[in-house]
């Protein structure tokens, strides 16, 4: 199980944290925290146009410089959130927004920086999930699903207090949820979900009706190729006929998809997070009322929806908490 | 983990044995397994119109008179998979086919009968994946998945070596998977993809097309009413026009269903079984086609997709399990 005793080691007036790193596809993100979660500081660092290498080396010299800058703190474990999958048995990492990142070693490269302290590195999906069992919306549960809406769509699955790996690492691929016939040659990149309700794709399926609708003259009119999910969500309380159409055919969708989780996972908690919810959260009812029409009714009866605690820092939390298990007798998570 | 070491305990000529007991809608099968899995008996005896508390001792009656008449065999514990769901903290099972048992107290009932025989009781989903990952086709498998397409539809889900239970033991409730726009009021009732693609689902639409289609001469056209799912698959492969159409939509939502599996998941094997696979499993190569189109790819590249090795009988397999199980030190499973 998840929970367990801490060994709270204090040597006069240095403090033992921990070091949590966030990658994300075009920020890093490393905070300090002490073992049971408190934020001591963070810092964000853009990736700019960094690729391969480079931003490996920008991880392990924002290591190096946290190890050596803390005074009155020692750094006793890190933990790293990645963006994509973590190959737990190789230590190498497949992130497709960041170039050359195929099969990147990186925890031979963040080791060799951090020495004797501990390492652990997880997909980004598990630590938002990992983050809210810890200090968000999850806690005291053990079956509990982040369905993280951004750029792109992923899942963090927590079933009976482990998290959901897969025989390959590669589980939560909700993006690639099948919703619905007949099968549109555009999901072939990133899946049926993902198309039509990631934030890419609300700001995709909007420029495309835009164009079919050359006599609009709504608030979303000006700028298409800088429109963003926000700005169709945003518009939809104002009535705009374009938004209500993108955003009603998302509220269906993922009532489907949180319905499907529901059916199979029998969940206490499904936690709504990312970019896109973020202002999405607005229509937990509305998605509430859709999934209830396709769930497993007791199944349903028996799961609550609701926004992310942690929000953008969900993934920093998850990794801060992979950094504090560094230092548990083995646990079911690592 | 599964895997394990039994002692084996050998009494002179007296052999130590286990009882699987599987209930179905319509039937109980009673069983006497070896440690490893040697199936050294079995009967069977229809439910008939029983209903409540004669299902129960029927069973109870069953157990009883398997521990009076084993004369060279001492039977150490017993396993019972139930068609529907059990509640691991009550003791008490939900089987929607079996009248009465909306909360039966099965637990109670039959270990006041095995006194000290040790009992566990497990879903038929369940069972039937723990079965095929003993003696069957997911052998060594750490994440694997039974889909039981019969009457209904359900799966058996074991991930990272662990059955997926859920919070409140519903997990797994897969003839509910959306699967199409709009929402059909028949889902009410079983959920979408069970409404379409179980064997009552396609007797069903099957039906409703021979209404449809009063001038239609083929090979289902006698006996409406006593059509089955089977007469329907056996119907295909002669080119019979209703045939090919319920059951190409079949293969279509078969092959959704399995990739959010895939996707989900990241499983080894999906192994299909139930009364339909059976003689649906010629379609496999089809479904597989089907499901390559909307599954996470590198999941899809990883997984298994095949017939179930022990058919009618893995329940009964995953019974045995559950009871040598028993004797084995406390293991996740349990």
């Amino acid at each position: 199980m998840l929970a367990g005793e801490f060994p709270v080691i204090l040597y006069s007036a240095v403090l033992m944290c921990f070091l949590a790193i966030d990658l994300g596809g075009t920020k890093l993100a490393v905070a300090v925290f002490t073992h049971n979660g408190d934020l001591l500081r963070k810092e964000k660092t853009m990736l700019d146009k960094r690729e391969g290498a480079e931003v490996g080396q920008l991880i392990a010299s924002q290591i190096e410089k946290f190890i050596r800058e803390e005074k009155e703190e020692i750094i006793q474990s890190i933990g790293i959130s990645i963006p994509g999958i973590y190959h737990t048995r190789e230590g190498t990492v497949w992130a497709p927004n960041i170039g050359g990142w195929n099969n990147y070693p990186l925890l031979k490269e963040v080791q060799a920086i951090a020495a004797h302290i501990p390492v652990s590195i997880e997909s980004d999906r598990s630590c938002y999930i990992l983050g809210e069992w810890w200090k968000g919306a999850a806690k005291n549960c053990t079956d509990a699903i982040f369905l993280a809406v951004g750029t792109g769509i992923g899942a963090g699955i927590l079933t009976g207090g482990n998290i959901l790996r897969g025989a390959n690492d590669i589980a939560g691929a909700i993006g690639w949820m099948a919703l619905q016939q007949p099968f549109d040659p555009q999901y072939v990149d990133c899946g049926c979900l993902e198309t039509i309700a990631s934030g890419e794709g609300i700001a995709k399926f909007t420029r495309k009706l835009l164009l079919q609708n050359p006599d609009y003259k709504g608030l979303l009119k000006n700028a298409p190729q800088l429109l963003t999910a926000i700005d169709v969500i945003d518009a939809y309380d104002r009535g705009d006929t374009i938004s209500v159409q993108v955003v009603d055919r998302c509220i269906e969708i993922w009532g489907m998809a949180i319905a499907n989780l529901v059916s199979l996972f029998n969940p206490q908690k499904i936690i709504l997070g990312g970019g896109v919810f973020g202002p999405a959260v607005k229509f937990i009812p509305a998605i509430y009322k859709e999934a209830m029409k396709w769930a497993q009714p007791i199944s349903m009866g028996q799961v609550v929806i609701e926004a992310s605690v942690l929000g953008a820092d969900a993934g920093l939390f998850g990794a801060a908490y992979l950094a504090v298990q560094n230092l548990k007798p083995k646990s079911i998570h690592e």
